[in-house]
């Protein structure tokens, strides 16, 4: 009964729960864009297949009102006119809700070989998903095809890993033998059925399409459930691709695709969106975005669970170091990548007033914050090399929030509007640093400034910055925390302040691993022990309540017994 | 580092696990209240110490206003005058707190060691405990003995087993090694601390304030959290002597004993229960009750994890059977088991109007019905042999819901009051049998009738029934659900039906194993997948949300490289 898509995975699952346990490097994906890897022609066909959408409607034989919607703009400034078919609201979810019967009952094996058949097929759709995510989220090419392709898989694969190693300790079946002293044992045979909680909704964002909304999606499909992908009106067209792909497995395998279906929309579709989270059939919900939006999913959606990540305030404090340069490098380089739209990127720098240590004595507060500005202005200067670091700004409302944040306090390092030697038109701006000082300015500082904003922030000695970095986290929500130090009394301080926060701790990073980054199968990403994320991608928590167990029980005749007899 | 207390139960703790993963009979805990195994003076001793707690204020030293609450009943009616510290609310929710801090670092092999050593000695108080809940719920001596102790302490044993089965999957640290082609690879070094989430809060229940409160206690125990324990103000004493005792042994064992602590109410607190259950610190509350303060929870409570098991509708579908005298005394003990006072008891029994088949034939509609009220009076006409079956009710509003009962329809069999031999004040009721039909009386028998009241419902078809049984689980919850039938087809729409109802399905139960008892470590008690609980005792996601993992990172040297070189 073993399906065959389970068995032609089961080799890398194998792997996948012994890296999930071991939390070492491990990915079955190469984030490289090698041809020997992906084909020698899989570039250029990749981005022939993302140009064979432009211009024309989604094809997705799904319930739709035969109207189209869609409206996205490429920070990069090309041409996309991409649309895709209305969905018929009530239609498609009764018919996600009848393809879940289906599914149902075709068990845990089944559900977690055609995810990972999926995955291996957007694998090989990597290149297209990468140009549709390039131009959708301003990412440069590079990132859109690593965090778009590879670690998107990674991080799906991870939540399929995580569902199986919970689906796989439930018994289908029990015998259960009761001695009753001189008579015989009461004896019954149960069996468990897994239960999945129906149809799952996925509200994607427009920063990173897959690589926010891949965890929920396969958590969901590895646990038997419905899926509707719902992404952010700005970046629709690679949740469209993936939810192409994921049609054709289902159907290939003999399911009914609507198992997995698309509800694409127009910009400022909020209304609509909170209508679809209060449906009734709505069991579990996925959600990247706004922190408004999140706690109103949180406050609202009680028929589901709901899995939100907010905004948060992500912050590194700088106390001493032996390489100043290479820490103003590495903090430079997590400023610009993707101009700050990460949700890990930081953006509270705190140096004490008196300046810090360094192996050639003290450095005082304003050569540190220079030498960050410097090292963010070396890595932006260019616009030819900077453009492939910083791509392009998702939306004009980060562009305006630059402006704002100008107005905020001295302006150590201003926002430059580059233009793009390929795309003309593209919307890119390099990152503004701002100083500010603890004692005056928490109320600037305490909220998230998403974008390529950043401050330098004067401040008390390390441990009370960093007692005080662990309560915005806890109160504000956080991502990350970054410390700097030679003194391993701040290293505890921080240590302390990252379990008082409940966000993840990064150390003296001065090479070429940076705060932003998260690895798959060893990093969580978000605890979901402080606002910025009720869950963690990906821990058994975050596939737990996914599908419930029902058991059914009756009598049979005694071992024991038969046994003496 | 191993904790002493660890070291002592590892062994149980490596049968339990295998337990939990097999499913078949298993616990350390004798549910025979016998001298051999509990000690020769253990039952003359529980009691008086029982006798102790009477007609004083009890003993604990937390923070207190210096006033006393507390006004408990017999529904056996003896004088019991107890009475308990009233909680400083703000101080004694900041000496939980303040005592997590070095709870929590004590790490998970000292939460689990010192619950089940908790446990343990709970187990050797069985007879103190079982007097306390039989004048506190009105349940008979042998069932106080055994779900209020040994069949309690295994189902917390069970939450202290999966919540160590999550936490021992967490390395506290991991090697990271990333190849970076012909550079030498990345490397760092992680390492991941398990952080409670704070302060649970469990909200008891006045029928079983052990068993259904166990579970929240002893799986926020074992996860690291400090928790208030809040009886219900009908039944404190039992959970006194709990928390009085966890203290005992986390002050033994070197922690502040406010870990674990008593929020003792007056009756009505309902105002006061909401105020708690909206305190910020308060991240996970576990509550056993009505729907209507079960829904408010979880709908109001958003800063905590709410777990509920509220109200639901249990049912019987009888079909057809070879053995119906056994069938309707098996039904008959369900009932009159402590007067239908178990979330599990059952409440509609569905008979075909057309009768239903049997190995001599056909038998009609009233010929079942009368067989049932037969078996039913037959266990409960001699009370002196009834009131050990059926115990006393727990308080007043449930003899008042045998009056409206009464109405509903013509009535199969009365409820009588019944004189205890021992007790002459008890307030003692028989099982209400009143008969109903299916085609006009849905709106009497789809909601919860708590007590000793059932329903013999006229029906038709049993696949039609059992599909509405699965729609009324689904809509109105359940907790358990019980076929009768020879007929594979039948067996078949019975499974389909609990699946859809999210129900636990029992299968020609004709033996010594009634519907309302649920087995730890083999049956799951609730589901999460209908109303009547939004998780179930025990799996996976009954804990794994009662923690976060934190992790940190830093750059070493890499093993492949020093292994080159």
């Amino acid at each position: 009964m073993t399906h065959t898509f389970f068995t032609k995975h089961e080799s890398t699952l194998t792997k996948a729960l012994e890296a999930i346990s071991t939390r070492g490097y491990w990915s079955p994906f190469s984030e490289i864009p090698n041809p020997k890897v992906y084909g020698e022609t899989a570039a250029a066909d990749g981005e022939a297949a993302f140009k064979a959408h432009l211009n024309r409607v989604f094809e997705l034989d799904q319930p739709t009102t035969g109207k189209t919607v869609g409206a996205e703009v490429s920070p990069f400034g090309i041409e996309l006119k991409l649309s895709y078919p209305e969905p018929d609201t009530e239609a498609l979810f009764a018919a996600a809700a009848h393809a879940q019967v289906s599914w149902r009952k075709a068990g845990p094996q089944a559900w977690v070989g055609i995810s990972m058949e999926i995955l291996s097929r957007l694998n090989r759709a990597s290149f297209e998903i990468a140009h549709s995510v390039m131009h959708t989220t301003g990412q440069a090419f590079m990132m859109a095809f690593q965090a778009g392709g590879p670690h998107a898989q990674d991080r799906a694969l991870e939540a399929v890993t995580y569902a199986w190693a919970a689906l796989r300790t439930i018994p289908g079946t029990a015998h259960w033998e009761k001695p009753q002293g001189k008579n015989p044992p009461l004896a019954m045979q149960k069996s468990y059925t897994v239960v999945p909680r129906g149809t799952g909704l996925v509200l994607g964002c427009c920063t990173f399409p897959t690589w926010n909304s891949y965890s929920g999606i396969f958590a969901d499909l590895a646990t038997g459930n419905a899926v509707v992908v719902k992404p952010h009106p700005g970046a629709i067209l690679p949740l469209a691709i993936t939810v192409q792909i994921a049609r054709e497995v289902l159907k290939e395998a003999g399911f009914d695709p609507n198992v997995v279906t698309l509800f694409a929309t127009n910009p400022n579709d909020g209304a609509q969106v909170q209508a679809l989270a209060l449906r009734p059939e709505v069991k579990l919900i996925d959600f990247t975005g706004s922190t408004q939006n999140g706690d109103w999913l949180e406050q609202h959606a009680h028929q589901a669970h709901v899995y939100t990540e907010k905004a948060g305030v992500n912050q590194i404090v700088i106390d001493s170091t032996d390489d100043l340069k290479s820490v103003a490098r590495n903090i430079a380089f997590s400023l610009a990548l993707y101009s700050g739209q990460m949700c890990t990127a930081p953006q509270n720098i705190y140096v004490p007033r008196a300046g810090i240590r360094t192996a050639e004595g003290m450095v005082d507060f304003d050569t540190v914050a220079q030498a960050i500005a410097d090292a963010v202005k070396k890595l932006t200067s260019d616009p030819a090399r900077a453009v492939d670091l910083i791509g392009a700004i998702q939306n004009q409302q980060v562009v305006d929030r630059i402006a704002q944040a100008r107005k905020l306090g001295e302006v150590l390092l201003d926002s430059q509007a580059l233009v793009h030697p390929a795309f003309p038109e593209a919307r890119i701006h390099t990152p503004l640093l701002v100083k500010l000082d603890a004692a005056t300015d928490a109320a600037k500082y305490t909220g998230e400034w998403f974008g390529p904003i950043a401050f330098v922030i004067a401040s008390d000695a390390s441990t009370v910055m960093l007692q005080q970095a662990g309560e915005i986290a806890a109160k504000h929500g956080a991502l990350t925390l970054s410390v700097y130090s030679t003194d391993d009394t701040v290293l505890a301080a921080a240590h302390e302040a990252s379990l008082a926060g409940g966000v993840a701790l990064s150390v003296n990073l001065t090479g070429a691993v940076f705060v932003n980054q998260s690895a798959a199968f060893s990093d969580f990403h978000g605890t979901g022990a402080n606002p910025a994320a009720n869950a963690a991608l990906t821990d058994a928590a975050f596939v737990a309540n996914r599908f419930r167990v029902i058991q059914s029980r009756v009598h049979v005749a005694p071992k024991a017994e038969s046994a003496a007899a």
